[in-house]
């Protein structure tokens, strides 16, 4: 197949590109570098089947060859420090962006699968969360740059299914984690790696006992491969429903690193994420999917990336715990 | 002032047109005819200080005159049927159309005003609703192509607030009614008003005991006229709380037209609006304002000005009832 993947220099775009040039696909990488890295984008350029495209989605998708199967739209600030920074371009990818991606998909006759986010949810009023339930989002916050653009994602999406026939997927992409995250994503994960990679004590906002879930990159990828293979149109979510303490999280990255290092408590970050918890039954019965990486197992294959790269960048915000 | 109107030929924007012009300032008017009427603009083109220009706002914002003290954005298909039928230019009217006239205000140092909806609150869990309430949306149900996009366009609308300092008002209308709507609009008063000027039977769907508040049209562009004199950013409600039932609707319309006339009812329609109601106490806290024309005036000066108007259109829907 040919698939075009924007945001392909981004943590989850990479990571696609990485699996379906190893299945033997042919792959257009298209990104912007707003938040993606090109050092995402210099570690296929070798490959006979990645072509790549620098291009800002908003505005325009200069694609102009052969025709394609699959068009993914991935692009978007997924971290609040990031989208924060860039509200506009955030509302532009969500918007504009996805309605090129479409347009594009709709030219080929391809699949269209967009990248939407359990941010849809909001502060969520019902735990865990399944896709039916539709959301608590405050719509003009500063945090609705990203929440309500990830919205009208899905909401064009589904009028272009309606409307125009066009083979649509939406996936609901909670927490993930693993190897070329941003050092600066601002989550929890990296921000523990960093700081002890670092030599540094791990620092907890807040008591610590507050909860988070994540998932590891590989089990996303393969939610989403198996997805392509089913026509499913209403969103599905993607996420790993486990559940560990911050203070569980400390531990452990401390002990893969550096058990002597402290670990401290700060007050509770201002903006710190609410508790999500995906409820996985419609990925679980309509794929036959279920998160299958460890959490010690994925945070060491991510500890051992961070490790690797020396670059490790020194100026950056540490403020949010989510 | 110089003040350009997006969606002047609508219903609501027409009567800001006629309102400005009268208060002796200059207006542009512009819209595409998606859903605006030519009539709308063949009232005011004769005046020396109004100017119309046909286009897409979502495509373009055509405007090279003088400087603008305001943009009000008003364009946007605001009816169920309307906007099903075009859903992609819904959503494209609150993400693109917005945005092209936040750039127009922000170009030009100019106020801005959103035309928001009691839509964002979508079928609340919390009567009646505050502008504090984040609302209950389906974000890809068949009405999302509405009620996202506003959402969207609220969002927008704040991000140029915050982030490139445009001076923004955004007000959530809730049902207005008065002359000049559409007869084709497909709410419950125009279709009463409809049938019994045709001679026939005023056709209730459902039991006629739900409720419905509905503001006339010089309410509501009171409210507006006054939020533009004062510097509030965030959301303000604009709407009547007092509620009818639909029988009530029903013979108040029949008495002023034909007392003889029948009034009959049919199954429930499937998408039948939720009630809203607004709660309306920061208008009155911030602008003094509260509805002022009575229903029964109300509705006798539509009625007359649906009279008025020979060209009935005899080909449309009466099966929704909100």
């Amino acid at each position: 197949m040919r698939i075009l993947i924007t945001g392909s220099a981004g943590f989850v775009g990479s990571h696609l590109v990485e699996r379906f040039l190893r299945d033997g696909h042919t792959v257009v990488g298209l990104d912007n570098y707003l938040s993606g890295q090109r050092r995402n984008t210099e570690l296929f350029l070798a490959h006979p089947n990645f072509r790549f495209i620098e291009a800002d989605v908003s505005r325009h998708l200069p694609y102009d060859g052969e025709r394609l199967d699959w068009v993914l739209h991935f692009a978007s600030p997924a971290s609040p420090p990031h989208y924060q920074q860039y509200p506009i371009e955030t509302l532009m990818v969500g918007a504009q962006g996805t309605q090129h991606a479409l347009d594009l998909a709709s030219q080929h006759g391809a699949g269209f699968l967009l990248a939407s986010t359990s941010e849809v949810y909001g502060d969520p009023l019902v735990h865990p969360q399944p896709e039916s339930y539709w959301g608590h989002v405050n719509p003009n916050g500063v945090r609705s740059c990203y929440d309500e653009a990830k919205r009208y994602a899905e909401a064009i999406t589904m009028a272009y299914h309606r409307d125009r026939g066009v083979d649509t997927r939406i996936i609901r992409i909670f927490n993930t984690y693993g190897p070329r995250m941003r050092h600066d994503d601002g989550r929890v994960v990296t921000n523990f790696i960093h700081q002890a990679l670092r030599g540094e004590a791990l620092t907890i906002h807040g008591d610590g006992s507050q909860t988070r879930s994540f998932q590891f990159v590989d089990d996303l990828v393969e939610g989403i491969v198996r997805l392509m293979g089913v026509r499913y149109h209403e969103p599905v979510n993607l996420g790993n429903p486990d559940e560990y303490t911050i203070v569980q999280f400390a531990h452990l990255i401390r002990d893969l690193i550096d058990p002597s290092l402290d670990v401290t408590f700060e007050a509770a970050a201002q903006d710190d994420p609410k508790q999500r918890k995906p409820d996985i039954a419609r990925a679980r019965d309509l794929l036959g999917w279920t998160p299958r990486v460890s959490l010690i197992e994925g945070l060491s294959r991510t500890v051992e990336d961070f490790r690797a790269d020396s670059k490790v960048p020194l100026l950056f915000s540490t403020t949010t715990s989510g």
